[in-house]
C-alpha cells in the first residue's frame, strides 16, 4: 500500500518544490534567494547535527555542539559572503567562530570528544553553508538567473535519468558499499542526460534570447556548456554517494523527514552541496585564465 | 637525575630557538619568515595526524586522513596566503581541498569513519596551518617585524611568568581537567608579565627610534597596546588549554618528541596558534572601525 502511494507523494512534492525555486529565480530578488538558500542552509545544518549526533552515539560518545553554535555559525556564513563583506575577513570570521567551538568544547565536552566535535562543527560549515551561500552569489552574477537554472536542471536532470534508466536496465553496482541500489548504467545515463538537460536549456535560452528575452542567456560557447554539464554531473552523483556514506556511517536510511516522500533536507540537497562549488570553482578558474565567461 | 637534567635542556633549546626566531624577524626576507612558518606547519600538522589517529585509536577506531593530504593542504594553506593569490579564491580552496579529502575517504574509510575523519583534517588547517600563514602576513604589514616581536614576547613572556610565580605561589586550580598544574595565581601572573614585557619592547623599541633606528617602530598610543597585549596573553593561555585538552582526549602526555626537553612542536606554538589568528582580528577590527593602527 505505502510502496503505491509514495510515489504520487514524491512526485507532488518535487513539483512544488521545483516551481518554488524557478519561481525564485526567475522572478525574485537576491534578497529573497539568499533568505532562501539560507533557510534550507538552517535545516540541513540542524539535520546535519543530528546526523553527527547518531554516529557519535555509536562510537558511544555524546556530540557537544549546540544547536546555537551551528546556527550561528550558518547565518555568519552568508553575512561573510555578502557582497559588502570585506573579502579578507572570511577566513578570521571562520577561524574565530570554530575557536570559539573549539573553547566551548574545551570546558563542557568529554576531552576524548573536544577534537571531533570541534572538528564537525567545523566541516558542517564547510560542506553545507558555505556551498549554499554561493547560489545567491551565483545568481547575482551576470546571466545568473540562467546559470543557476542550468545547475539545478544539470543535477535534477541526472538524478532523475539515474533513477529510471537506472532501474530498468542498471545490472553492475557502482558503489555497493556506499548506495547499494546505485549503477554504473544508472550512473551513466545520469551524465549523458544532464547533458541533454543542459543543451535544451541552452536551446530554450537561445530561442527567447532571437525574442528579445535575455532571461535564459547563455554567453559561453556550446561545448564549453555541456562539458560544464558532464562535470557537475559528476561532482552531483559524487556528493550523493558522499551524503549516503556519512548517513550509513551514523546507521541511519534517511537524512530527516521534513519532506514528504522525500526523506530530510539533506537528501535533497546532496548532490548541490558538492556540485555548486565544483560550478564555482571552475567559473573561477576560467576566469583566471581567461577562458571565455559562462 | 633526569629531572635535574632537563630545564637546563629546555632552557639551552629555548635560547637557540628564541635567538633563531629573532634573526629571521630582524635580519630575514619574506621568503625566509614565510618557509618557515611553513616547515613549523608541516611538523605541526604531521604531530596533530598522530594525536588525532591515537585519538580515534582510542575510540576503536583507524585514522584516515593520508599523510600526502596533510601535507599538501598545509602547503596550500600557504600559497592561498600569499600576497599574489586572489583573495576570492580562499575559501574554494579551502572547500575543493576538503572535498577531497571527503571523497577519499568515502571510498577508503571504514563509513563509521568518514565524516569524523573528513571533518579531523580540515580542523588541523584551521587550527594549525591557517594561524602559521599569519606570521608572514604580519611580518609585512607596516611596522610589522615589530608587530611579529611584540606577539612573541607577549607569548612568551607570559609562558615564563606562569612557570615561575605559579610554581612559587600557585594554590588555586585554574582548570585541572584540561591541564592540572594550571593554578589561578599563574595566569594572573601570565597576563601581568605580558603586560610589563610589551611595556619593555615599546620602551626599547621608543629609544632607539630616538636614535633613528625604527626597527621596534610602533605607532600605537601605548594604553592600546598594554590592552592589547592582555588579549593575546589571555587567547595564548587559552591555546595552551585546549591543546592540552586534545592531548588529554587522545591519552597522550607530549604531541612529540622533536625538540629536546620541551616535547613536540605543537606544545611549543599551542598558545601562538590562538594568539595569532585573535591579534589578526583585532587589526582587522581597528582597520574597519579606524581605530588607529597597531
Amino acid at each position: 500500500m505505502y510502496s503505491c502511494h509514495w510515489p504520487m507523494k514524491r512526485i507532488l512534492t518535487a513539483l512544488i518544490l521545483i516551481l518554488a525555486v524557478f519561481a525564485l529565480i526567475f522572478f525574485g530578488q537576491l534578497w529573497m534567494i539568499t533568505l532562501a538558500a539560507a533557510i534550507v542552509a538552517e535545516l540541513a545544518t540542524y539535520e546535519y547535527l543530528k546526523l553527527a549526533a547518531v554516529g557519535a552515539e555509536s562510537h558511544g560518545a555524546q556530540l557537544r555542539i549546540p544547536i546555537w553554535w551551528m546556527a550561528l555559525g550558518t547565518a555568519l556564513a552568508f553575512v561573510v559572503t555578502l557582497p559588502n563583506f570585506p573579502v579578507e575577513a572570511q577566513l578570521p570570521v571562520l577561524s574565530a567562530i570554530t575557536l570559539a567551538l573549539f573553547a566551548w568544547n574545551g570546558f563542557r565536552a568529554p576531552l576524548i570528544q573536544v577534537l571531533p566535535d570541534t572538528a564537525q562543527g567545523l566541516f558542517g560549515l564547510i560542506w553545507i553553508a558555505y556551498p549554499l551561500t554561493l547560489i545567491p552569489l551565483l545568481w547575482k552574477k551576470e546571466d545568473g538567473p540562467a546559470l543557476v537554472v542550468f545547475l539545478m536542471v544539470c543535477v535534477w536532470a541526472g538524478d532523475i535519468a539515474a533513477l529510471y534508466i537506472g532501474r530498468a536496465f542498471g545490472k553492475h553496482k557502482l558503489a555497493p558499499r556506499l548506495s547499494p541500489g546505485k549503477t554504473w548504467e544508472g550512473s551513466i545515463a545520469s551524465i549523458i542526460g544532464s547533458i541533454l538537460a543542459a543543451a535544451l536549456v541552452v536551446w530554450i535560452g537561445d530561442l527567447l534570447t532571437i525574442r528579445g528575452n535575455l532571461l535564459l542567456h547563455i554567453t559561453e560557447p556550446l561545448w564549453q556548456t555541456l562539458i560544464l554539464a558532464g562535470i557537475l554531473n559528476i561532482a552531483a552523483q559524487l556528493g550523493d554517494l558522499l551524503e549516503s556514506a556519512v548517513k550509513r556511517g551514523a546507521g541511519v536510511k534517511d537524512s530527516g523527514t521534513m519532506l514528504p516522500g522525500h526523506g530530510g533536507i539533506l537528501d535533497r540537497i546532496d548532490a548541490l552541496l558538492l556540485a555548486t562549488p565544483v560550478l564555482w570553482f571552475v567559473l573561477l578558474l576560467k576566469d583566471t585564465f581567461s577562458l571565455g565567461r559562462f
